[in-house]
């Protein structure tokens, strides 16, 4: 009988913010290699409320109009409670990071991610200002 | 050598709909706390698709924000099909579920949620009227 | 002492693109139905950047709705970095899919899965074409 097990990895990078777009499948894959577990899901998990994690075709052309979409649906010009009440200016971040959301998880199966071709892992920095960023990796199987 | 188990708590509250913002942060700990797993992950789901589930830094001004954001990318004052066959009214409040969605999965780690400083686990109630709201969390991990 | 499990499942179907909506619930009950694991979690991930996974009440009103959300959100008639680059016409697709998002995560108990009595499991397929899908389940707990 295989039981389970729980490992937990850490990435920490730096993002311009402001829309950054990074591809972390290279990261994740080497830490589901890396790890004991050899099938279960990653849990990709942002801390911080102004960026998000999704999937993307990762190329220049969509990383212009990720941005483009963000923009149309909550425009950095417009007026902010958040920004009224704390002055950081960042009101856009939030809600856009709020909807894309702090969280995915990915199947793996004999140490391979389970993304299609064309599917990359990737945080979207919202922030109006470069950060240093932590993702949180929980993989979970057996 | 360590198994991994489940366990699995269900949230009763009552909500006032419209877009009501909902910190759960304090009841998805209180459930870590209790539970007999120290790592691993908590999945928040939400039963009914008229809300959803996000992370947001809670606080007034963000509350306004959010609300200010879906009422822009679903109005509530435009037709809707749902609408128009069943007359519920609340055709906005489906797709915004929708498009939020009904999961978020949050890795915490000796008993400690993974979230940031700033960073609260919430349920958006999109529906048009006052609802009781059931959340699961499936809580799982070693 | 219950050690918990991990089993894979592969749903493949073909789909008509353009916003298609497809319910995949009486295909995710099946899996958990037929699988050795009796409460956990099923990760439901749809491999592919050009269509995304939710839940919905899944009837004809809201399909049509839904469409309307993402037109509005995402046109399909504006310019795109994507096709600019590769000439796919499906950039509009892309961005809807990053932002719905690729996975949705639904707690079981019991070979039951928690979902609401209006709420299915959908994909949306944002292609600009007809397509062979596949959705990977991660079905895990003990």
């Amino acid at each position: 009988m295989v039981c389970n097990m729980v490992e937990s990895k850490t990435l920490q990078f730096s993002s311009k913010g402001n829309c950054d777009i990074i591809d972390i499948t290279p990261q994740v894959g080497q830490a589901i290699d890396e790890c004991g577990v050899d099938s279960g899901t990653v849990t990709v998990f942002i801390t911080g409320s102004t960026a998000g994690v999704t999937t993307v075709e990762y190329e220049r052309g969509l990383i212009g109009d990720l941005e483009k979409l963000f923009e149309r649906i909550a425009p950095g010009n417009i007026p902010y409670g958040h920004d009224a009440r704390w002055g950081d200016g960042n009101g856009h971040s939030h809600v856009r990071a709020s909807l894309l959301g702090a969280s995915v998880v990915v199947p793996f199966n004999n140490k391979r991610l389970m993304l299609g071709t064309w599917q990359q892992i990737i945080v979207i920095d919202f922030d109006n200002r470069p950060r240093n960023r932590t993702v949180m990796l929980q993989i979970m199987g057996e």
